[in-house]
């Protein structure tokens, strides 16, 4: 099922999940290769419909999260599947016996009670809260004090990224590799928990965000979209666009002037506000005389001469897009970009669907797979890894323990 | 330098970096248990002041994102500080060779002139742009349509959380870990690279955005604080704090109406409005109606009476916290918290540190180590990895080549 020469080929992992951060684990895995059965209840899980849908009601969302797995549909509310679902985690293999989870996985999906038929079996396993109470990327979001600090103030502004999601998801994949390398050279397998609360703590810590209250008693305040630091921020052009524009380094400041043609009035500020504006904090601090010199600049052109002017001077800046400019426009987000390819979605016709974003130089780069239909290789995944025979297996989709594809 | 039961005990991996994404990326690996040599150039590298800054000019930020690391400070614009550094990543042995960087890999430290020294070298390399120009997290955000569906609309609202350097950053320590396994079966050493840009447009299309326009012809809108495609935002509290409530499985949406003895009036709002409550979208269609509904009996209460009626109810729910809040309140952002551990950060003081978020059950949590100071590990790697004698170290010295421990 995999591409025999892809980083992970011959890997296989059972997942069972909803949402993001689990898929997106199980999507980064298979996308690189590995082979990711993901077994759901008959019906499909609580992420099936999920919002957008395409005009037939296939979810864009389940299908962008769940490209390139293989699907296996259960009645995992009835011990036969649970039973057939448990035989496919602790299938052997000794690139298998990995199981993905956001699920609450007590009773028969516990480590304790998989582990007992397979000992050496991998359990990533992801939780909400450290203590495994309920949480999710909004609830984590607004507790670790992102949503204050964003935005004009006033109120909190939340993210519309589940950016805690798509990092707990990388995480895992992470922690899955980690755990198979543990595996390879000892034996042992284990269970890997990780707390969605946790990644977005760690964050908040691992940028300097907790120290600087605990050792400043200083709270980042919201200041738009400026950056903190540094000079950057946006500006509008003048036929009602934006940029965004950044100066990290000396030679990327020095760019701003020789390109605006206002490096003598902003070398004015240094002296006249006493900073140093060879300094990112010194520009940091004169940012709102830098962008008053700048802003008419921009105001008295439009964004294709901005673009024009910019292009290959090594300032730092990018244009404000929303989804439908850069669909439209963009050739970063369309088939021109390696990355990229147009496939044919079962339910959703044809999409602009990614690879994973890494890479691998000595492989040729994988095209990007579709998501499955719900239960599309139920059949060929229990004949494979279970050596059911089709009579057995007709048996049990009669019993309503297996089913088959169904619309995603 | 590692733990010896870590999960990536064993592993060494030679960074050349700044900023976020590579040096999380490192990082993620060294608190996992990997030796991870950061080489910087004698003074530091662009990123070693950057704010916040504790009282005595230590960076707060560069030693959250470098802990666990050791440090080597070496003159890289000198031909003789190139070339140990070039040492140091190609070094003999099986779980070694690993260059991960977001520096210009040209000249002696691209791919190939590094892999006629070490001929199985995996090397990771983040860049801007696909086409190889520069783009950083801000200007890549800009872009892919993020900040124009954040916040209340009339202007686009920047994330704050470099969220696209985060999961850059944790594709880079997944893609080592498949390399190193590539390399492992094959004995194929290799280069990965990883654009920045592509892990945000990569993100957009994964979570439907891209498809929404396509299909659809929809683009997203801000929509404040609300959810898309289910139930959930923020309320305002009667002491002036503010929580955020979701609703995603009907079992959510029951507890909301039960907890708050709201259920009868909520449930008028079906059929006032023909929409069915007992569906995701719904209840996102009555969002207004049900917002409506809950808010005076969020304002009518303080917080923490909203946190003892909601404890154990099923309900999911979050308190918004400033970054002071959450220092100050959240027992989830202190030492009773597993993955934190209060330490002594060199040029800061004690810090609440936290570990990698992944919990491997099968080892105990290895305690969060800091962040070297610059230069800290210059004369031990030299030793360890090169051989060289406390004489010859010392002449590198005497000649500028290499530098020791200077503040962090």
């Amino acid at each position: 099922m995999t591409a025999p020469d892809a980083p992970l080929s011959g890997l296989r992992v059972v997942e069972v999940s909803a949402f993001v951060a689990a898929p997106l684990g199980g999507m980064t895995l298979a996308q690189l290769g590995a082979d990711v059965i993901r077994i759901d209840p008959i019906g499909g899980n609580i992420d099936l419909r999920r919002w957008p849908l395409a005009p037939g009601g296939t979810s864009l969302y389940w299908t962008g999260l769940n490209k390139a797995k293989r699907s296996v549909a259960l009645a995992l509310d009835r011990p036969e599947g649970r039973e057939i679902a448990r035989a496919l985690i602790c299938a052997p293999g000794e690139d298998a016996g990995f199981l993905l989870t956001n699920l609450p996985a007590s009773g028969w999906m516990s480590h304790a009670a998989l582990s007992a038929h397979r000992t050496d079996l991998i359990m990533l396993r992801l939780i909400g809260n450290p203590d495994g109470s309920g949480a999710v990327d909004y609830t984590v979001n607004a507790a670790v004090g992102f949503p204050d600090a964003t935005g004009r103030g006033g109120e909190p502004v939340n993210h519309v990224l589940p950016a805690w999601d798509i990092a707990a998801g990388l995480l895992l994949s992470t922690g899955l590799l980690a755990a198979e390398r543990v595996r390879r050279r000892t034996g042992r397998g284990q269970e890997v928990v990780l707390s969605l609360a946790d990644v977005a703590l760690a964050s908040a810590a691992n940028l300097g965000y907790l120290a600087d209250v605990r050792v400043n008693g200083a709270v980042r305040p919201p200041m738009g979209n400026e950056l903190y630091g540094a000079f950057g921020r946006d500006f509008p052009t003048a036929d009602g666009r934006r940029v965004m524009l950044v100066a990290i380094s000396n030679r990327q400041w020095r760019a701003i002037g020789k390109v605006t043609g206002l490096a003598e009035r902003l070398a004015m500020i240094g002296p006249m506000l006493d900073v140093d504006l060879g300094d990112e904090g010194g520009r940091f601090a004169a940012r709102h005389a830098i962008a008053a010199v700048l802003a008419p600049w921009f105001a008295a052109r439009p964004l294709a001469e901005v673009a024009r002017l910019f292009e290959g001077s090594g300032i730092l800046w990018g244009p404000y897009q929303d989804f439908g400019q850069l669909v439209r426009e963009d050739p970063r987000a369309s088939a021109a970009n390696p990355m990229f390819a147009e496939i044919e979605q079962p339910g959703v016709g044809r999409v602009l669907a990614p690879a994973v974003p890494l890479a691998f130089l000595g492989t040729p780069r994988p095209d990007p797979r579709p998501a499955p239909r719900l239960g599309e290789h139920s059949d060929a995944v229990l004949a494979e890894l279970l050596g059911l025979s089709g009579e057995a297996i007709g048996r049990l989709h009669d019993s309503g323990i297996v089913a088959g594809a169904e619309a995603p």
